[in-house]
């Protein structure tokens, strides 16, 4: 049996290491219009799924590129994840390579416009060369 | 038996009562490219669907609400249509319970995607809160 | 601050509310193969969302449905939901209403397919007449 | 201004020449669960949009068929979709080629389910050949 | 037996004749990041799959234009489509009674948000009048 | 440069890797109906990106379950693919671990279609337990 609170703290302890500090003030921006899909976004994904043993951290960055890239439209959530996929140890490499798999499932649409977002990440950071 | 004339008269006294008054100039920058798709779009869904008796027109709303949130892409339809439920008498929390219902069904990054269009219309009106 | 074993037991009387008493053997047919998924799924929509204040359960049942025929794919899921919504007291009008209004947000085969299983349900019950 | 009865009876004249004159009795079943629908699908896509100059028959279908493709669920409207395409003159071939196109937009796994159901509807006439 | 370099030849031939000659430092600027995936697309959708016989280019560009409507993400490769079905000789009509068509399959808001892109590329050319 | 055969030849052994000795009569009753599909589906996902260093082919697989997930209605698509990821090495409990975690980005309805299909699998063979 375990408490909301620690649900809650596992999920923020999560977020941290996957999309850095600024994280706080990002969930505080869209907790001023709902406060309970910020509650049940660190709670769920971040407190339930990630802390899970049985996949790794990386390994799961590199499922939720996947799943992103496949969905098409959350560009912007696309764009947190590939910061968060560096942060946790992917390589750019790997992360286009997931990309460029994506073509196959959801065509190349999927992979062109994924790709452009992770350009627009490795851009701001160092070479992804 | 119905009269053309009628169902787009009738689409344009729904679109008006959803979007407001600035709807008709919105229509006719659209029809200048597409006229037969405004057409279609004032007739078909606005004409035929909306009027109908069987579910009141807060409750459409809040379905259109519902169905754009899961398509994720039109977040431009959605913007319109969270300023319709609006001002058809639903109020923000309502909205934001059905956005937050979709993280169910439809993901994460669909919810979060629909907020962020939320907030951007709740923040140019009177506070939701 | 609230225990995981109230999350489980409110979101399984809200299951047992919207499916009937059968869905406890279902549920326990897919833990045979996923418990955590079971876990998952009793807490956090059903034990999270559903039973918020701020929608009746039949507008929830209507919004589940209008999702599940966007989606398209998830047949058994939606009816599963279009026997929910019968058994919350929604009308099979205002069901057949939810789809119809969704040809225009999702297209006409969302509709269609839609329909059919709403067909099959309410033809296994008494007549939607 | 145009009657009603004849957007009902244009779109039902559509409706044979596309899916031949067994669509009547489909559409009746159907129409037994939601006769709005029925009228809304005989009325709107095959009363207003597919009489249209502009794109002719043939094409039309092609079209379709490439949508039905990239939804990837509704497998049996794409299915009576084939059917129409060979009906309204459109060959095996060009209806593969279509599908294979889809493969670069929307994924292999789209293309491979509607190759499949194209096979039965080929299957099940004079050969594909 | 075909060399790779056939392929790639015949596909950036082919992007060339839909796009126009300023395709060349497009790729080059997606190749900084995604050298592979730019050699893929040359080679598998423009290499292998548009210089088939079987449907004409036109043809082909109408069915993508579809194609992307329908996905409704992928409003960066609609525009580009849209240029290249009017650079192999499509009207701006055909183009428009395509997306108003995938208003039936797709719902009214991919068509909506496609007609805005189509608009877009029209109203930086001659009138599509 | 590289010659299509090899990349046929690459691509078979790839899919008898993953999907055992038993897909060259799956491929050789597709190709009653397609033969260019099946040479594409050979040559591109599994001749080109599939044998590419850069990922390990247990991460390859099970990207692919949970792009299939997300899309959802490729059920037969992903039965085929939860097979392969048990054959190249994957764990049942990694397999449902990636279906868990697309809940989070597609919703509960694609998760829980996905683990009957898996389900499906594991019952066929050894007990996943």
């Amino acid at each position: 049996m375990q408490s909301e609170e620690s649900r809650y703290d596992r999920g923020l302890d999560s977020m941290r290491a996957i999309f850095g500090p600024g994280i706080e003030s990002a969930l505080k921006g869209l907790a001023a219009t709902s406060p309970d899909l910020v509650r049940c976004l660190v709670e769920f994904p971040f407190g339930d799924i990630y802390p899970r043993p049985g996949l790794d951290l990386k390994t799961r960055e590199l499922l939720t590129v996947a799943a992103l890239t496949v969905l098409g439209y959350p560009q912007g959530e696309l764009k947190d994840h590939v910061r968060g996929a560096l942060n946790v140890g992917c390589t750019p490499d790997q992360i286009l390579e997931v990309i460029l798999q994506m073509a196959v499932y959801a065509g190349f649409p999927a992979a062109l416009e994924a790709v452009k977002t992770a350009a627009s990440v490795f851009g701001g950071r160092s070479s992804p060369e």
